[in-house]
């Protein structure tokens, strides 16, 4: 009824994460009406990162070089590697600028039900680095869920012979977190994790 | 930190209707990584919308011809005309496949908080088209708010010396709708408005 290059941008629109036919048609309605200052200029910009955006082949990361901006940084601390999931963690610990080191992106967790194995994850890159005797310490950061905490823990054991210290993020009470609001997990996790009020 | 390409691609997403700045990191993402089959494609499409659809000179709908292809279908009834705020309206009548008539998108709805009086809507138009004489009946289709009852109202006063009739949409009891969850404004409706079980 809309003409087909209405209904294929709805469709495409439809695929993004988050949206659904609903929201789809309201997002193309907005474009055709911001044809100038927004449809156009997002066109351009999608064309341009896909064209420029490439993962790091050193750390898994995107960026418009190869190494990444990160990996090419030499302020940063080549002997700590944090390992992370995904491209979107990574930007979570940069947005956060608390750390100064070197990142691993995986690309995912093992899952046997989704049948993604060792071989699916960026895991040999990893291991590769660390054997190169640069690395002082492996900071785990996979998420707090049961594939996450398993690939953590592959990982243990996969890099238990280079020596290299292997650490992971602490878990217990965010900042800013009510107890009454906690889950039973977490609770318990940093109660058994308490440490000396300084 | 994640090159001017990705920053801007999620600045522009942010700007969509109904994406924060996380949902537009994470849509960003998620383009990056379906750069062959979802980002090229949407890029594309983007900018083939853009170029090729505009408004309907006669009634407002946006179509790749003008006049639209539903002002151009000659088995349409053009003796009827329904009035609505919005094309997305347009697009929910013909979802329904309801009516088999002609449109006429005013653009918005007055709003004296806005600043949007008769002159910001395309009302003229509407005006011109009845006054040809070919029009039976004139639907009013702005949606059941204040400002859209202040605009069916205006829209009434403003055609009255052309005496042809106006009709609005029934209020009432949604289909499959529950008294118990019906606020007061449209049980009462519904209440005045009761027809005859026939």
């Amino acid at each position: 009824m809309n003409g087909a290059e209405i209904e294929r941008l709805i469709q495409l629109l439809g695929r993004l994460p988050g949206l659904g036919p609903r929201s789809a048609r309201r997002v193309a309605l907005h474009l055709l009406k911001k044809r100038e200052t927004l449809m156009q200029p997002l066109s351009t910009a999608l064309a341009e990162a896909a064209g420029a955006i490439k993962p790091c082949s050193n750390c898994g990361n995107l960026d418009t070089i190869d190494p990444c901006s990160i990996c090419a940084d030499p302020t940063r601390d080549s002997g700590l590697i944090c390992v992370v999931e995904d491209v979107g963690d990574l930007w979570a610990m940069e947005r956060g600028k608390i750390f100064a080191g070197r990142y691993h992106v995986l690309g995912g967790t093992l899952s046997a039900l989704d049948g993604i194995g060792p071989d699916e994850l960026n895991i040999a890159g990893l291991i590769a680095r660390v054997k190169t005797g640069q690395v002082r310490e492996v900071i785990v950061a996979t998420n707090a869920t049961v594939d996450g905490q398993t690939t953590a823990h592959y990982l243990a054991e996969r890099l238990a012979d280079t020596k290299v210290p292997l650490t992971r993020l602490a878990h217990g009470v965010p900042m800013g977190g009510e107890l009454d609001w906690l889950d039973d997990g977490t609770l318990a996790t940093a109660l058994k994790a308490r440490r000396a009020l300084t």
